[in-house]
């Protein structure tokens, strides 16, 4: 087992040109946004004005998510915390100066330089939030090296996709529903799907939560809980708009919290609470608000929104989930598609039927503004008018709503298929046998990759073969294990 | 007991119900403030001049407060970890959407509708800690579904009594000493009277901390211990109250640490430090400062205040505590009526006090604009002068110094007596047999309300009997036992 | 054991004295800033151009970091928690108090008053930082007593260092390279070099960590990277400058951690990853860019100096540590000199060659602002042209690049002499016998300090006194341990 899955060459190899890369690019091609530009400022700047103070609040609250809160989160196995915390940290740093480059080259580049500023930085970490999202879906069963190749692939892959579907389709998708979650759950699917492993069908007996990591699991759930206002408004057009992304992803996680425990005790046989439903369930409201986050879909809308995401979710867990392991050889460890996929789904529906009962007697003319590709094309008298009332209301496409709800459509097609095509590409490299991916016996195991502590607990390995040897005899009593394990939450979760 | 307290029907149905009930008022009531209304965007309109950027960043540092730093303070159970942090979650979001509406009724609606902004969510958030501040009286022997009917009854109470004493009354209480910290420490106790259990008087042997549970519990002490300049201010006048109220609590809570590692290793027998007050009495301070958080009390004033708050605190815990559950029938668990109520008082008369002392000499014309009802009323010819110095200044009572010195007694009062009757009420229906409420041998232990991980400690339960009846026989022993165990922290905790 | 470690008397008495005198000065000496201040407020004042709306936001980033990312980092030892967490809890706390009024004295000193505002809190923030670095270097075998007296003591020579070397030297160093981590370093190893305890480098038997305090100190470094940025920009000039500094910070952390995932592979034997070198080296970066995080360096300098950092970091932990243990009788129990020394000196050097490249062409006349010193003199003409186009320039001394560069190196010079002297005296003070110095035997033992829990895990008294005379006795096996030690991350922690 040790010489596999060493890291000692592999880790070091790919992180040094990884570095490399990075670091010439950098040189190249990155110089300072404007506003990060000494040789700018005169006596007309206002230091205050610089956009970082409208930027940073939002991206150091996202930075708590992905690092704290993503990183709590993810370390809820009970032998596999140090992983489940540090990969996190390790993907998402990688991910982060990978995604300021390739965006860099897709959305900020300008006169051959990619110009940086703390919005580049901020949307990079939506990039990573993609990976980390599809991470939860191969959790437990892959070394360090295939994740960073998997944030290696991801992340170009996201670029393009995004920059594709923002730049040609042209879509309105502020909390992401579709660019994240619907393209991270995809791909995360198409990558566990080349990762296969028949006896983690089975449970594996270290794919269990301890009381200390689900606690520290659910202090990851309340990270991502707190700041997830700030994650779905981040890049909305700033006043209003902000402040109504703000309110509905509010009331969607409470909404979709208050299901959750309902629905946790009521499919609970001895009518007890289940933590998995806790650390995850309750957050399917933050997705679900996403695609209309901005709209003025009024607030009872977002309540509902969140009670539906949960509920779908909630199914997801208990009956999808073990389903696709089954049948469908797909081992969604996290179950990410059901709090990113499902409610991504539900999310977009949501998102199209807004921009269909849009109309200027709810938004007045600053629908425009939000729904920009409505707005008049260059030219139209109609723009001038409402530049009056809009000042600096840039000329659209003229699209009608239902164009607008075609291109949505299209757009989350275009996203599904890229991403599960990227993803299964993307699982197909990290199969290949360098990768030092743990064998079957060393998953949800930190001891393959970490010096551990004297009081880490083991399993016996003698142990795990006999359960496995058991589980290969014993195919019919199969079927009832999964449900058992997917009923007490260990394996859904 | 496992029928008695399942959540299977109980928890559901009542979650479902508030559920709808809370979507058609939100339905029915609630539409967007004027500063997340897209249509009254115009050309007029500044989008960084929403009331967003000022209200976020403190709805953002309560919310931590709220969900991190509340759940990991009560999680300080060694059997007890998921219950607090997990009912924490429950309650405080139920909380939260409950409170928009009922103090929305009250404070913002105009034309038939609640008009929704952050704003509302900061002053609900304020709602739900005072709901989270009476849970504390009470964990550990409660149910869910007791803690959700405590919030459904204790949010409306609140929000009439808050309505009365700011529109009837009408106090200076930026830091909400009274309405927040008076009310909610009276509030529990009147519940935690009636649900008093004669057998948790003599420890119960569950009621124990751990080594993992002490840490995360200093955790969320400091989280809260961190944010608390934040709570104090969010809701002052912006610029310099909101200066002096950051600098007030800081320096509070500074001097009253200081002070409980003092007295806490001056009152152990063995000159160690206990945990409980490190987690507990150093808070005091930030309390203690509330009432005149905002006033031009000194920076030594707000030191002194501190002190003395931490040690009334420390105090309470040592002696109050263990007395008021011996003598009144009032069991309380985490010791609020130290750390809210004791303070609270002080606060209260500090209020009064910096309220007695202000002059035009120290704070300037803008004396009125934080003692407003001390402002000259409507046509009085000052208010044309003040109003010339301070652009804005609203029309008060003109009340002098005295008067409202005399106003603030009476809102201490009123607001300790609804509270009180509240509490007594609300523990009566919380008391009903329906409830779920957990069997004295059940207190203090997940395993009730939730399926634990295999690594979950037990306590033998044919011990607890023992212990128990050991306990009954020995009435001799008790007083005995009972200042041992406030010795140690366990009981006072 | 017990008596002469006894915090009954001792602890009390001096926070007694300490409060006394700080209360006193507090009342005689500080005021409040303008900004705080009622009485300033008239008709020209507009509240959200506070000087609060442009600090607090860093100061609470600040306040996460020292409280709870410091306190979570520094309860890494198994049997230490409470005391790493705590003590950090209460150093903090007091070092703030008491920077408030030394630094006040010193810069916010106008017409015999303290003039206190967030600003200052930010300013005994770093101090309060500076104590908790050199606090890493003698954790585990100090009392509580003996880390206020360090606070005590240190608090004021930083804030003359701080003083003279701003006023006098005046260099640059946005992020405190040189003034916050070289001067805590070097003050840290004086004090622990005078604390030598010889039985400590043969590895103590508590020095160990636990499962669940590795991920403890794990989140401790995840909330420093975080708000790192929010650190190394808080003093900067508001603007492009804090842009920069956020930005180059971001990057230096992104690359470090990196580099860090690499080298430990890759010098581990079994190539594994080593927990230590995940919580401390990841962080070098962000020390590394800190004496150019305002300049305009460009981003990939950035990312080489995070690599760079990190690097000598690295190796500063495994092979100089354990040198200095042996050789220098230097104790550095956290290896500050690794993550805070060597870095400083990397970033030193680096602040020293950006100064000496820094040219008009690349930063505009806006370079007379960063590099204050080397604008025009009063009088001179240049000054009034270059005001036109920076308004509010202040005028400078008219240094060359090559002058500056000389006073940044006589500032590195003069600052590790005065931490090192500073700290060799208050490691005498620190050794006087009444400070409750815990014995050899009771270091990284909560249990000397704390009531703790049921579950705390004891190792056996006689063990370590066994465990002990093998070490006398086998000298020769010495050196063969330590590498050992160093190998496991568990000394060089």
């Amino acid at each position: 087992m040790s010489s596999s899955v060493s890291l000692r060459v592999r880790l070091p190899v790919l992180v040094l040109v990884l570095e490399v890369v990075i670091l010439a690019l950098f040189a190249v091609f990155v110089t300072y946004d404007d506003n990060a530009n000494a040789k700018l400022q005169n006596n007309q700047t206002n230091p205050m004005d610089n956009s970082l103070y409208r930027d940073y609040p939002y991206f150091a609250d996202v930075q708590v998510m992905i690092f704290v809160g993503f990183g709590c989160l993810l370390a809820f196995f009970r032998y596999y915390g140090f992983s489940g915390m540090v990969f996190n940290f390790l993907t998402a740093t990688f991910s982060i100066q990978w995604a300021i480059l390739m965006q860099g080259f897709f959305q900020f580049y300008i006169d051959g330089k990619i110009h940086l500023g703390v919005i580049n930085l901020l949307n990079a970490e939506f990039a990573c939030a993609v990976v980390l999202i599809s991470f939860g879906a191969v959790i437990g069963k892959t070394s360090p090296v295939q994740l960073l190749v998997m944030a290696l692939l991801e992340v170009p892959i996201f670029a393009v996709t995004e920059w594709a579907v923002l730049k040609y389709i042209r879509i309105n998708d502020a909390g992401g529903s579709i660019l994240i979650h619907l393209f991270a759950c995809y791909f995360g699917l198409g990558v566990t799907f080349v990762l296969y492993r028949p006896c983690l069908n089975k449970g594996h007996p270290k794919e269990t939560t301890s009381y200390q990591s689900d606690i520290l699991c659910v202090l990851g759930t309340l990270f991502l809980w707190v700041f997830w206002p700030s994650f779905n408004s981040a890049l909305t057009i700033k006043g209003d708009d902000q402040h109504r992304a703000i309110l509905h992803t509010f009331i969607g996680l409470s909404s979709s919290t208050m299901t959750a425990f309902a629905l946790s005790a009521v499919f609970n046989k001895r009518g007890k609470l289940t933590m998995a439903d806790v650390q995850n369930v309750t957050l399917a409201g933050g997705v679900t608000v996403g695609a209309s986050v901005d709209m003025m879909i009024s607030p009872a809308a977002a309540y509902a929104l969140g009670i539906m995401g949960c509920t779908a979710c909630f199914f997801g867990y208990r009956y999808l989930t073990p389903f696709m392991a089954r049948r469908l050889r797909i081992q969604d460890q996290c179950g990410i598609h059901n709090l990113h996929g499902l409610t991504g789904l539900i999310s977009s529906t949501a998102g199209i039927c807004a921009i269909l009962l849009a109309t200027e007697e709810t938004y007045g003319p600053s629908m425009y503004q939000i729904f920009s590709h409505r707005a008049p094309p260059e030219g139209d008298p109609k723009l001038l008018e409402l530049q009056k009332l809009i000042p600096g209301l840039k000329p659209g496409l003229g699209r009608t709503a239902q164009e607008q709800a075609l291109y949505q459509v299209a757009a989350i097609f275009a996203t599904i298929a890229a991403s599960t095509v990227g993803g299964l590409i993307t699982g197909l490299v990290m199969n290949l046998s360098c990768m030092a991916s743990p064998p079957d016996e060393g998953c949800f195991d930190d001891e393959i990759f970490f010096d551990v502590p004297s009081n880490f607990e083991r399993l016996d390995d003698s142990k795990i073969t006999i359960n496995y040897e058991e589980n290969e005899k014993e195919k019919i009593s199969y079927d009832t294990k999964l449900a058992e394990l997917s009923q007490r939450g260990s394996y859904s979760k």
